[in-house]
C-alpha cells in the first residue's frame, strides 16, 4: 500500500472546482482512494464565517462563562453560539464544548477552525461531508474520504479521522472469519475509513507546509460492511450516555 | 510513504526469537518503522493462559453476574478474574468491562484475546509492550510499534492502535507552527504511533490470512514531541472521570 501527497494544490477559494484542480495534478488509478482534508472542502464550499454573524444568545453566554471559569481563559460567547448552531446536541459544556454536529460527528467545538481560515474569523466543517465526498467521488471516479483531525478519550494527542466518505463502505467486515485454529474472530468490524484518514494524516502534515490531499494506492478492500455505519448511535454509545449525565466541577 | 507486509512469518511459539525471524524475511532500511501485532509478541513471550489459572474471587463473580444481566450471555467469572489481574483500575463493569492495564492502556477486557490463541484458552497482552518494542528495536535497529485493535467511543467499529513503542517518540509536535496566514495552529500534537498502527492494520488484515508484521517506509518524522506521552493521565482524561462515576442501568 502506498500513499502520496498531491503536489502544488493552490490556496482554495469559495467556488473553486476542487475536482478539476485535483485531476490536473494527479492520475487516479481505479482502486485508489483519495483522502481530502475537510479544510479545503470547506473553503471550496465557502464555509467561512465572521464571529459577528453569531450574536450570542443566553445559552451561548452561559457556556462561555462556564468555559472561562474552567480554563481561566477569555472565551468569546459568539464562538459558543457558532458551535451551538452547528450542533444537534451539547454533550459536555465544560471543561470543553463537546457536541454532535448536524451530520453525526462528535467532536470539540463542532470542528470549527480558527487557524487556516484565510483571514476570516472561522472556518466551519463542510455542511454535509459525505455529500461533498459523493460529488468529488463521482467527478474523479474513485472513493473519496473527507478527513479531520481531533483528540479522543484515553489517548494523548490528535489523529486523523474520517468525517465524510463516498464510493466505499466505512468498514471492512471480518464477521464469520476464523483464526488459524478455526475459532471465530474477536475483531469483527474494522473501520477502514478512519484508518485511511489516519494514514493520510501521516503524509499530509500540518501548517504552512501541509498538504491537504493524499492518494492511497493498493488498499485491499476485501469484504466491506454493508451497513456503512460510521458514527455510533446514541443507544449504542455508553460513553456518550455517561458524559450526558456528568458535570465536571 | 509505503507499507508492506512481512511475508511468510510462521506461527509464533513461546521462546521464538521474533527479531531473528523478522530479520530473515525483510530488509529494514534505516528510517523505516516496524509495526508488529501484539498477538505475535505475546506468543513469543509465552503469554498464553488457561482459565483454570484464574479461580474467581468475589469481585470477579459479581462482575460476571452483572455482565450476564446486561448482555443476556453466559459469562465465565474466571475470565473476569483474568481481566482483574491484568488491570490496575476497573473503569466500567457493565455493559462492558473497561479497565486500565498495568501498562496504562484503557481497553475492554484488558485486551485479553480468545481467538488466535493457538489452542489455549487465553492470550494476554504483552506484560510491558514498550519494553518488548525496545528489545526488538535494538535488535533490528529501527523503531518498533506494538499494535492492537480496539473499539472506541463515538465511532463505529475497531481500528489499529499502538500499545507499545520504542526507537521513536509517540507524537509529532506542531506547536509553534503557523498556518499560511501566520496564525498559530489549532492542532498541536499529532499522535503518530496510533496513526502508524492504524495504517499498518489496513495492510495486516485479520483472521487466518492476516499478517502480523508491517514495514512502513518513507514516513517523515519531523519534529517529535519530547514528552513521549501516549496514554492520557487520569487528571487530563475527563471522559474517564465521567465513566468512573457512571452506572449503566
Amino acid at each position: 500500500m502506498q500513499l502520496r501527497a498531491v503536489p502544488d494544490l493552490p490556496e482554495i477559494r469559495p467556488g473553486d472546482d476542487l475536482a478539476a484542480l485535483l485531476a490536473e495534478r494527479v492520475d487516479l488509478d481505479p482502486g485508489s482512494v483519495l483522502c481530502l482534508a475537510s479544510t479545503v472542502v470547506s473553503k471550496a464550499e465557502g464555509r467561512f464565517a465572521a464571529l459577528s454573524e453569531y450574536p450570542a444568545g443566553p445559552r451561548a453566554r452561559e457556556i462561555a462563562t462556564r468555559l472561562e471559569e474552567h480554563t481561566g481563559e477569555e472565551k468569546d460567547p459568539r464562538f459558543a453560539q457558532a458551535v451551538l448552531e452547528e450542533s444537534t446536541e451539547i454533550i459536555t459544556e465544560a471543561p470543553f464544548l463537546l457536541t454532535e454536529t448536524h451530520f453525526g460527528h462528535t467532536c470539540v467545538n463542532a470542528g470549527i477552525d480558527r487557524s487556516n481560515t484565510g483571514g476570516e474569523d472561522l472556518l466551519l466543517l463542510p455542511k454535509r461531508p459525505s455529500e461533498s465526498a459523493a460529488r468529488l467521488s463521482e467527478a474523479l471516479s474513485v472513493p473519496v474520504i473527507v478527513t479531520d483531525t481531533c483528540g479522543r478519550p484515553f489517548r494523548h494527542g490528535q489523529r486523523g479521522v474520517a468525517i465524510g466518505w463516498a464510493g466505499m463502505a466505512a468498514s471492512r467486515d471480518w464477521r464469520g472469519e476464523r483464526d488459524r485454529d478455526g475459532r471465530e474472530l474477536g475483531v469483527t468490524v474494522e473501520n477502514v475509513i478512519d484508518e485511511l484518514a489516519a494514514a493520510a494524516n501521516l503524509v499530509a502534515g500540518e501548517g504552512a507546509g501541509g498538504v491537504p490531499a493524499v492518494v492511497v494506492e493498493g488498499f485491499e478492500f476485501g469484504k466491506m460492511d454493508g451497513s456503512d455505519e460510521h458514527f455510533r448511535d446514541v443507544e449504542d454509545d455508553y460513553v456518550r450516555q455517561a458524559l450526558r449525565g456528568w458535570s465536571h466541577e
